[in-house]
């Protein structure tokens, strides 16, 4: 018999940015009966986490909520949208940008990649202006969409949407809007109708806590009018049937109810603890991090302090250095997992998630963890990280704690 | 506050045709903490789940798992093997093969649907020699796939998969054949292998006992060579990289962790109780819920003894009386809950649900909540249909019990 | 390993008089992590508990919680208030009352056991007149105590305690008045305060609903002041320190945290339902019960109508049949525990438990598995019981449903 | 409505000595249904856990399980083998002793407490040769029992208690020997049989990483034939009925089923790691927290390095800092819980628990929020205790890490 708890002694650190660790109530809730999804109680259920999840993105319009893990939320985005060989403006900020856009590829699309040459584009965020440019020179209007990543996972950056569609705006283009903040929802501020964006994409096991399974698209009226013309196939993904059934809270097949109730137990936690304070949490535990890797003397992947992501950080190692011996010896030194690097910066560096249900001394024990598995790798460092992160949080308060007992 | 029990007062009796009751082992293993979904523990619960689910579709071959709905593994196993515009043949058995029907309709097939004519196609299973005959005249071998439902949920009839096969070899057509098992497997005997089945879809929460979320592709070697020259477009449920990185027990993207932990229980669950037990189980208990419906002087929905359901069985409602008014009542006054008449036999008829982690006393309380409630709605019964199951129970022993204690 | 599931097929069915069936918001608040037993969450929860199950006993005096089973509580309410030698008046309704006899002796004290000839007493309640009659007689006052059980779970009997009450009242008679009723609580209606009981001793694993480990003591103040000169040895059980630390919500040693939790969610659910609803929801299933007994031709062990328990009956087998065998079968063949006869009735009757968190179709599901064991067993039975119960509960209609959702 | 997890953001830190941390394994199995506690799988249950916990206490005699707090396994040590008036020699180490020896005597037992003068006690072990002088005066015979405590949770000293063994055979003396390891059992190595105790008590919550809610006796033979003439009256704890019913598995009152399952998991996962395993790991997480607090400059409660102990570590304060006031802080800013200081040297120290289900990274967090409060609260520390810490897990490997895949 497989035994599931794989970690015998004491709790393992589970410190990647995404899945995250899933709080204990969200686990309880999980494990609550399966009811029948044609029942009464079901379109409660549904309505309840339809109308919470709307808060988490900032948007009044539908938000399709897929049984489903983020891959296909991108699918969805795309197929529900474009027709077979449209063009798509797509930006590489690293590895899951480079993911979508192999996607749209196989769907059939035709995407043109912009970024920075080399691997700088991977360091940076997403640089708007050349977004402009390439919009400009399209007079023809044959780009159908705008996709970026929001908070790419793979190196830490967390892009300036509002900036994009800026550059969209200001370059009068037509095309869609679409946007993936899977990790980066609920751990930095998103603001899906603000920021006119036609489909975001997003998923589960990241800020919202929960386990893999559950993914979405937040849609526009402009998304919604372009599915009713766009002819990529697509039966499952489809819009239309699902945004009139959810009206009444169901779905037209079977959703993840389990899962389901994971999420309303995941949104009463994060509108109870305060969107703002959600963020506010997330950017002292990635700025303390970031104090850490520094006084080791390590680089930091993200090298525009402007986009530093408040989800994960990603660690350079130095010239010789195999990040992935690493991080395998961390993990079997002291039973913590951290990020691996990811497509062209493989082995150079790996990645602290500090998302989700993160706090001081959890991080304090990742980065305890990654001390001193650094020096038993042979890597020399300048100074204590943890010292240092110490003393970052010991100087900023963080919000007050919140008040459990009503 | 949305609470996320909703039956404060005992148990609900779920007793639908799926999700089936989730038992507690399987309850418990999914609020296990979620793993690095790219960690050396989790090639170890990829591969292990990976080869129960084999022996449960009696296949050497890959089977697929997706971190999704059962109607998403419905158009996997299109999308993977077919182009556009290809023609496909499929059985009307009932409202889930005219559902997959329409899927092949938006994914750009022709499908082709053949049946017996008005409901009658409702009441009996799969007609082989119709599928033979059409094939026979296919010459040019235009058609190139047939597809099926092994258990149609929406009647109560589990078709003969083998006389399919037998049809289509008699017939000396090339075309593919795909099942659909969602509601069948480790219900009813299934033998993928043996069957000579190309791709074999199913679902988690059904004999499987699990919550919605995963769903299966069980492929042949035949299919996987289609998949190559097939041009339907598709990413996420592309078998191609799945099939490659599932060898080391690990998925292309993120899988749904819990749920798999939750597989990996039902599987010990499974195989330790025996396929044969598991299904003799079903048998018995789909034959004392029919002496009820007989007992009461209801017809059941399938009129052909040879494919009545191990699964569920339907119950016609005599003329003038609102099959879905009946569910509602028992539902509120008995907390049971009851399949509905889905498509042409909506109002018609309801479905009782014996499938999964069901035994005699559940049974039990869900047809003394059918006699009560048929009773309050004024439909005149024969006789007690609860007296006639319970003649049968206890005249036809079980399996002897587990033995849980080793 | 020790599997912790022993019923693999389908759910098992619990209906003895207790433990009864712990609801699965219990056990998923059971299983939250444990917290520091002196940190201020602590005193919240407990401060809220002790709120909360004054209510239940309808008292605003102390209740004590012990980190123990019943029995410590029986003898928590002997060690507090007596001294060695003391005598005790006590009253035989089946074998619990026996059990707390016995302990009595054991502790040094001197009980009487009043009580009807023969097993007469086993099939009726406390016989009020006895009591005063005896007390009157004890002009000296001798007696310190006078100690009856509420519900006597062994037999399915539940004594009038505001006549007990009465008679010591008649008899002007100072004994203290102490009351078991660990089977009683949150099933049957009782006032501590408003029949002036001194000592009521109750458990967890009854009418609240939760595993085994908690029981209680509420008191009055003539019992805190007995307990001040009272002189039997006590230090674990002792109150004074205990009712002091509980002001602020803690305990004098460490309280069974885990089953707080659970015991937080009960009260919730009992006063969230209404005690009155909970009652009126006791006596329904109770008398379904009865109508089936009766149906069968069986005698119900307690024989005045005025004193049925609503907690759980008694079924009397018929000259040569052994309940026991009968109780075996019926475990083996229909995964269902029923309650063995217990002291003087052992092996003639057997008991069923409709306590806690029962319903209709579980008391169905119960009922169908002792119909089909009686007839295997070869009991002759008049008639179905089965269909009697579902006469009744037709017939009866219960509480509106709750509503879940707020 | 109360909640149950009063940590909104991110895992609590429960550094106490006890509870421990309950593991996630350990959480879900007390979250199976209830079962009957008269039914065959019980006695099968209660086998098992009892042929366990001989296992870990060392013995091949009667381990009494019960369900109750440890402090009523202490009365039950005590009134099962002694009579009122009963002289008893106790030894001070710390406020346990102390509470142990209050209990005597309200008991009605005759404590002598031996013990260094002043705080001494309080930072040493059990002096043996203290225990031999005294009972070699009594040369009467009069104390009938000796009476010490092998960890001492408010102090972090762990006595040698073979030499107290020794101590006692030096002298010849006939007196019982009872050793409470209420804490101390599953950490440090401890040998009922070998070290010839009569008497050990202990508990769940320690070690054993349960719940509050079970404790223990483990007898000998001679204790067992001082029970027989032991005069304190007794009833829930009296051993004689109860070691009767343990042979088939079953008690004769309703154990606490639901904390069984809990133990019966803890068992599995502690021989399953192997006790010494267990203990080396205790040791060397002591280990690594004392090279912390020296490293900041700060006493070490234990003064005597013999007997440190592996549970926990007693952190003393400069002169004129409230420990209380540091914990508090450090509670309020980190979420992490501490030990308070109890009885003579209540805000003079705080304690660290490194008990149970910790590790590595657990005490890294548990070391780091330390740190930052006492900075935060003004203590001048001389260096890093974090960093000193981090040395020594480094440099000194763990066992080879479980492989939980078999």
């Amino acid at each position: 018999m497989l035994k599931l708890d794989f970690h015998p002694a004491g709790r393992h650190f589970l410190q990647i940015p995404g899945p995250s660790p899933v709080p204990d109530r969200i686990l309880r809730a999980m494990s609550y009966p399966t009811i029948d999804h044609r029942g009464p109680e079901f379109g409660a259920l549904g309505l309840s986490v339809m109308d919470g999840i709307k808060k988490v993105f900032k948007t009044t319009q539908p938000v399709v909520i897929y049984p489903a893990s983020g891959t296909g939320a991108w699918e969805a985005a795309l197929t529900n949208t474009l027709s077979p060989g449209d063009a798509v403006l797509m930006y590489e900020t690293g590895h899951f940008a480079t993911l979508w856009k192999k996607m749209a590829e196989s769907l059939g699309l035709k995407p043109e990649f912009l970024g920075l040459p080399g691997v700088e584009g991977w360091r940076r965020g997403v640089q708007a202006d050349m977004i402009e440019a390439r919009l400009r020179a399209d007079t023809g209007h044959a780009i159908k969409a705008v996709c970026v990543v929001h908070n790419e996972t793979s190196t830490g950056v967390t892009s300036d949407i509002a900036a994009v569609r800026r550059a969209i705006d200001a370059a009068g283009h037509p095309a869609l809007f679409m946007v993936d903040t899977i990790s980066g929802l609920a751990c930095a501020d998103y603001r899906h109708d603000e920021w006119g964006v036609d489909v975001t994409v997003s998923g589960s096991q990241k800020g919202l806590m929960l386990p893999p399974g559950i993914s979405f698209n937040a849609l526009s009226q402009k998304a919604l009018e372009a599915s009713r013309e766009a002819k990529l196939p697509r039966a499952f993904w489809s819009w239309a049937e699902i945004v009139e059934m959810n009206k009444e809270g169901y779905w037209p097949y079977t959703p993840n109810t389990n899962l389901l109730y994971g999420l309303s137990e995941a949104l009463e936690m994060i509108l109870g603890e305060g969107l703002d304070n959600v963020f506010a949490r997330h950017r002292r535990l990635a700025a303390a991090c970031r104090a850490a890797v520094t006084a080791w003397g390590l680089e930091i992947q993200c090298v525009d302090p402007a986009v530093y992501s408040p989800v994960l950080t990603g660690v350079v190692m130095q010239e010789g250095v195999d990040a992935d011996a690493v991080r395998k010896l961390i993990y079997e030194r002291f039973d913590l997992s951290l990020g691996t690097g990811l497509g062209k910066v493989k082995g150079r560096m790996f990645r602290i998630g500090h998302l989700g249900d993160c706090n001081d001394l959890a991080l304090m024990a990742a980065l305890a963890g990654c001390e001193m598995g650094l020096r038993l790798a042979g890597v020399t460092l300048r100074a204590s990280g943890v010292g240092a992160a110490m003393d970052y949080l010991a100087q900023h308060e963080s919000a007050p704690r919140l008040k459990a007992v009503a």
